[in-house]
């Protein structure tokens, strides 16, 4: 699958890193050398600066750019932290350590520019992504929030200690978490021809049970409710690297919609990114039509539920006709469901007749 | 370390579980064919039946019963949903499907005898483990929430497709997902002499990295939070069958400390089971003290927090010396503090110099 070898790929990623924040810190030497205050330029994130493209579908940063400048005495702090935060990164990378946001907040505190909270400190982190177009991830910086992927892919870790050690994804039957290890892994075999995800654990496990990997040759995907970054990014892979389309299955509500969104075109917040994204992904179901043409148990929407569906219905991302169509026939039916609602019909229901409908419907 | 085959065991289990059911079942025919009303009779579970023991440091029933009869029409409705829910188990068992407590909720829509709504469902649920002595995973319920463990210590698997194969809990270094498929798992063998179980997922991360799990000859567990049921009744048996020690590491607050305490004494809901306590697991920190000691990053405890406080004072959980102990150091010194606090001393330093020196503490 790979011509290089997967250990020079991932020292290669390494290196380039190394070499961003490294050209980072020369160019400050050398505006420094050259007698003017250092400063740095990126493209800024400001509301007005955020646009959805409709060719890459997902949101950008526009051509607005602000400047840092030690000159600026209101800057020094964002500008120092900012030169800080790269300082860590490097570090993190050379010593090939993993940490956390909450660990950058805490760990400024050692040298003495300490952030005054937890949202200073994780705006500081995407500035660096913005100015080194890296994104956290490939600085070690990794999210809490672990999920899990299970099927016929055979990967190659790069973290120290298990360098060139293979791990089959079928190995453990409960999932296997995609954590640090795995997201910097590179993949070596698979047979699979498409990715399931799916936002529930029971139903993962009962994907699992009812060997959907086999029958329906999947890679799955369990996103645990919102996919963390690091789980949004590995899809991204899956479907670049190894041309798997994606199938995403949640809950019928505007809730479960989203997390299908997200994992589709991303988030404003990360409109400086491009690999957390994979527009070609189908929102599969539950769909509200769905609800009503399986019969399926069902919840009032709250009020809560049809403010979000009237917000979801003027955002761009939503502007797709198959989007639009569900948002109005949520409104209308004013009802929800869950994706365990096909046990009302057995257990595996869902796999015998709802998955493989929807696959062909959506594919 | 098991004499018996592993495959057996798990038989046995079954075969446990399902005579149980049977019992049930025959108990209620006999009834029958002796002309009265079908009745069961199990522990009471009302508040002032649960009673907390000091012996067995964890809530208990007491001797006060409830007898629901058919003949009663206020019984009728619940009478039968345990009966559907023993026969519902017994499917479980017998076909070895997975399920949820979310899928019982709407399985039982199938027989006609829908559940006004979750926690009636899952009270029943509660009654099915009261009557028969089992718990819910046993009848292959399972939570929907998973946790993860690292070390080395290898299982073989009793679940379908996986029978006889085993695994090594080193195989995947983002850690081995706690699902199912573990949890009934057999242990085959292990090095380790200690479990250590940490709340965040950053620092487990931390911890593997570190190769705490060598340095100290310890299996790693991310409880994520309050720990689910299943990783309580894992944490058990590796101190049952497998006479490790068990260090709990939370963060210094009431929250923490309560899912140390969750681990060690079990919760007033599950007063009718024995298998979700370690009652000589120890809660490691972070304590007040170490806030104190370490000189913390710290945040104000809130009114929640210190209200939280309060209660747990009161309970009779807390009654021994080091909980008091810590309680008062909180509320005097009203503060917390995170585990990734101590990333301010660098990302090391507390599995250099804290964690050894706690161990050695509460050993």
């Amino acid at each position: 699958m790979k011509e290089k070898k997967i250990e020079s790929l991932a020292k290669e990623k390494r290196r380039e890193v190394l070499k961003n924040l490294r050209g980072l810190g020369a160019r400050l030497y050398n505006q420094m050398d050259n007698g003017v205050f250092p400063w740095i330029k990126m493209p800024s994130r400001s509301i007005e600066n955020i646009f959805y493209s409709p060719e890459l579908r997902q949101y950008i940063l526009g051509d607005k750019t602000v400047q840092r400048s030690a000159r600026n005495i209101r800057h020094i702090r964002p500008f120092t932290q900012v030169v800080w935060a790269g300082y860590f990164a490097s570090e993190l990378a050379r010593n090939r350590k993993t940490s956390t946001l909450r660990d950058v907040y805490y760990s400024a505190q050692a040298y003495e520019i300490p952030f005054k909270d937890q949202p200073e400190s994780n705006s500081i982190i995407t500035d660096l992504e913005t100015v080194t177009g890296f994104s956290r991830e490939d600085f070690n910086v990794f999210p809490e929030e672990r999920s899990a992927i299970f099927g016929d892919l055979t990967i190659e870790y790069t973290v120290p200690g298990y360098e060139g050690k293979q791990l089959d994804l079928m190995s453990h039957p409960d999932g296997v978490m995609i954590g640090p290890a795995l997201t910097s892994s590179e993949f070596v075999k698979t047979k699979a021809d498409k990715v399931i995800a799916i936002e529930k654990g029971g139903l993962f496990t009962r994907f699992i049970e009812e060997r959907v990997h086999k029958k329906f040759n999947a890679l799955l995907i369990l996103t645990a409710g919102q996919a963390p970054r690091a789980t949004r990014h590995f899809i991204h892979r899956l479907n670049k690297e190894l041309k798997l389309p994606v199938f995403i299955f949640t809950d019928g509500d505007p809730w479960g919609m989203h997390i299908a969104m997200v994992i589709i075109s991303g988030s404003a917040n990360a409109a400086h990114l491009r690999e957390l994204t994979t527009p070609d992904a189908k929102w599969s179901g539950v769909w509200a039509t769905d609800i009503v043409d399986y019969k399926l148990p069902s919840d009032a929407l709250t009020e809560v539920d049809i403010k979000r569906l009237h917000e979801l219905e003027r955002d761009p991302r939503y502007k797709g006709e198959l989007w639009q169509r569900e948002i109005k026939k949520f409104l209308s039916i004013k009802k929800k469901a869950e994706q365990e609602a096909f046990s009302r019909y057995g257990l595996t229901y869902i796999v015998d007749e709802y998955l493989p409908a929807k696959l062909k419907e959506t594919n």
